[in-house]
């Protein structure tokens, strides 16, 4: 069985995905939606596949899936017009800003049975991969504080964080789900720190370059996440997770694998410059854990409820900041 | 000018200071004083010197300084006798549980014009110096974040924790103590999280094993910390600050600096085992430090106020715990 | 310009060619010969292109140039017959086993002034390449000593070992052309040692599986490489170079980038575990460099000169073992 | 019991050693010998031990054990005066640069049935011990394979290399001990390449820079010894072995083990900077041993065979060099 794709939006991140559609056996990209006719054009000339409109893409009877990689403030209405139009539906994160919206689409796709994977792309990198093997087989004993250093080699533009939802919910999200995924418990409680350190304009747009969060599950769990919009050196993305009988982490990846010494000492090459680069095996992996659920008529690996949860602790989070006091998750959800 | 010293206890943190004493040039270790009689005799024994009692070490003409390494709760009332006799007075931390005795005796100190100098033993050791260094030479550009991961190899004996003040006196301090030293600025509020995790009788005792710390300053500085007392893999200790410019971080020292490859893969030891060996080079750093402040008639490296408010932000991270709410460390301060 | 390729041979290394030239834009599989029934259908479903006859292949008008990966006695035959069918040639090292061979082979090349290049796959591993521009930058001043430990996962069948001309001209022989690139001058001299140390049997073949070499050039540069048929921890593929300025070293390629820690210490997991796997990067490199030098009309960057020179240096190792001497690689030339 | 020393020559690894003394338990340093004045003086003061000629020292009832640190030249003629004095005997290598006087000091110790271990020094390396003691436990199954890298940061001053005996006698002489202890079986032949590349006046001496060595043994386990007298990041002193079931490896030592983080990437400190930093800890484990084997009445762990050995493969080494072939070990010690 081929699952026939159409991709929405032919931006940075709809490239990403149309490169692992095409590269996972399985898949067949067979359109891309894209409003700009110059990057409609492109992405025709470089994946070799058909434009076509969302509303075309939604009808098409050769379309059996489709990755949504518009702005965000379209996520649920697209999840909503193609669950119901009974394509299976991936969506990049975050499903909405708002959790009462998320809320509302989740309902839709539950009512149309509709299959829906919300993008957390870092659950299919090999070596976070080989980190939860880890702790799956045992080899930590119970899970009992994780550490996340999360750095981005620097700032979005100013538009974009206007349009982000803040650093909790366009940064710090992925974070989120990480932990809930390495916790192996859910969150209950949410504290957390913000600041303006790399640059005053954040801070006048109302969000933050530098967080730090403690997150507390019922058994006493921790997860310890720190981020900064800011790394000279590179996308810095560290995991590491302490149980009763030992310690995993995820290392970071260079340029290259190489070191050179002089007399100043010995050196390597900065960190991989962003996640297009960084996490290519994880996007094309992730498509084709999308794929073999679909053609398995098995559960996603990662549903609209992980969507919500990491919308959920995100929320928690800024009301922390908000009230320098400690969240209980339960307050926000109900 | 050879500095003459005595050490108050021979007990392990005792010896660790006769030996950096020792090892020391323009140091001179006099005598010792141990209520225990064995223990004084195996001291006698292992370093050549003589075993006099407290009061005759602090009337001695042949004594120029002391360190102070018996149990907590006579620390205080020993600084002011060294105080008082005019010595030069080494005070293992911390000078007290209790904020405002630490105030009182440090008053008594300021009064006699008396050198104390509290051990922050951390702040002496050659990697965390060299990352202070590098700080300092502006290669990091301004302090933003930093990131000390502090685990014990294992909890302390159950009656040494009921007097040990807690984690966050006891083991939290030196990495509060570490923080204030890399952000280059006061704290200002607390967050700390805390769970008993590895053994369920330190809950029985009122104490936590598992804490995570968020300190802020007033321009915005975060340090995060974390703590556990377990860590199956040896004395974890490792701090990292992120900076406008770049990182700096210190690594951790294993038993051997050797690596091993089998089908199973690559293997090296685990680090060493506790605060003796990994620390060696840091309480031979730290003696030499008191003695050329005295020698120089210079202010010491550290301080009782530095002993003051590590104390301080532990009180605020217990109050953190307690409320669930951000505290400020003038709430506590005053 | 899309350049059109055919592949000659399915086996191991046509599948990892297949799937380079299928990655690599500018160039297209159009059709794979391969006489095994079975491995051409299998290779037709997976790559969807066409089988024909070698000879097909060579008269065909929709072909561009050739990948030859069929067995190395056939390699001489075949690029003469494509030179002269006006063929972009691609062939995997060696040429030939013997020397006289190769040299006739490359006169018939250069007389039809056809394209060849010799498959050198190591020279297109991004760690390599970073290596190799670091000396070409200038940071290590004049190259002085180059280190080259390479040791494969395991022994090839013995039938391989047989046909495969000793493992000097079969394993060694990329280290040579690898030595060549880095010392940056011509090797003058040869002294080698080889012993069985892993597989009796090997010896009973008249092979070795242990060896060293070293190499020198007319200036007194050095080269040293070390070879073993086994290492139980994986395909280990390191390359280090000493300059008058400094040092670069490409390092190992594990399967996941994570560490774990225990009781035991701290735990990698083993290397790649071949060269499908360690070198895919560089297999797509080496097409994609294939097909530029085809559509400039540009020198390929390695040439059939390339490949008799490793040739005449494992001549000149194999008669350094056989008499005890050094060799000097020009009485082998002649 | 106590073991009472003398030290012949206060130069700078005369010095070395008076530190060792100093610091292991058990021994006393009671004299040193000293010509030079101010040397003696110098020494006198740092060490607080009595001045004594090198003939005060041999009949001195108060000293048990030497340690000759004098001229290379004085050696065979010291061991021999102390042997016959009834003292334990350490030598720093070489015990002299010409075969046949090592054997005839060698009989003379025999004859006195005295005690004499010569200083190889990195037998005792916390971290080579580690490698050993990896093998001993049978880790690595049989060793077929050791790779010694060996590196300077420096060329001695050319007075020093006019009296060293040459490189392969002065530098390489450690690799050589080293290889012995780590192949298991003693060595059969040599192979060596020797260039002149960092400074032409070491060749105008009639030495070289940079060496390449190959040593074979009966069985056929081979070891490869890379030297120069120059790296620019350090003294680079690194050892591996691999076996049949899998390898073990010494890392080098940093100034510091930390890592900073820039926007051109990664930074560590260059290596410690020569054998008196890199070497303390193998210095007074060194003399301990020594200690331990006079005060238990047994074998030296180092003796004059081992010094004979190391200085004959030098010797070899030379030959092949200058013969361009492999040489028979037992061709060069009959």
């Amino acid at each position: 069985m081929t699952v026939r794709f159409a991709i929405l939006g032919a931006g940075r991140i709809g490239q990403v995905h149309a490169r692992a559609v095409a590269s996972v056996p399985g898949a067949k990209l067979v359109a891309i939606a894209e409003p700009v006719a110059a990057a409609a054009e492109a992405a025709r000339m470089a994946f070799g596949c058909e434009i076509r409109s969302i509303d075309a893409c939604s009808t098409a009877k050769d379309i059996d899936a489709v990755v949504i990689c518009t702005p965000t403030d379209t996520h649920a209405d697209l999840i909503e017009q193609f669950a119901r139009a009974g394509k299976a539906v991936f969506c990049e994160k975050p499903v909405d800003l708002d959790v009462a919206r998320v809320k509302q689409a989740l309902a839709t796709v539950a009512r149309e049975k509709a299959t829906l994977m919300v993008g957390f792309n870092r659950r299919f990198d090999p070596d976070f991969m080989a980190v939860k093997a880890a702790i799956d087989a045992g080899k930590l004993g119970t899970v009992e504080m994780v550490t996340i250093i999360s750095r981005d080699p620097g700032a979005p533009p100013h538009d974009y964080i206007t349009r982000s939802g803040g650093i909790f919910r366009d940064m710090t999200i992925h974070d989120f789900d990480m932990a809930r995924w390495l916790l192996g418990e859910e969150v209950e409680t949410v504290i957390a720190s913000a600041s303006v350190l790399t640059d005053p304009k954040i801070g006048a747009l109302g969000d933050y370059d530098s967080v730090n969060v403690i997150l507390r599950t019922a058994s006493g769990r921790q997860a310890i996440i720190t981020n900064s919009r800011r790394a000279t050196y590179g996308y810095d993305q560290r995991i590491e997770v302490l149980g009763s009988k030992g310690m995993a982490a995820a290392k970071n990846t260079a340029l290259a694998n190489i070191v050179t010494a002089d007399a100043a000492g010995f050196h390597e090459p900065p960190l991989l410059d962003f996640f297009m680069t960084r996490y290519t095996a994880a996007y094309a992996n992730e498509i084709a854990a999308f794929v073999a659920a679909i053609a398995d008529g098995a559960p996603t690996p990662t549903t609209g409820q992980d969507g919500l949860m990491a919308l959920v602790l995100a929320e928690a989070a800024l009301l922390s900041v908000a009230e320098g006091r400690a969240v209980q998750v339960a307050d926000v959800t109900d």
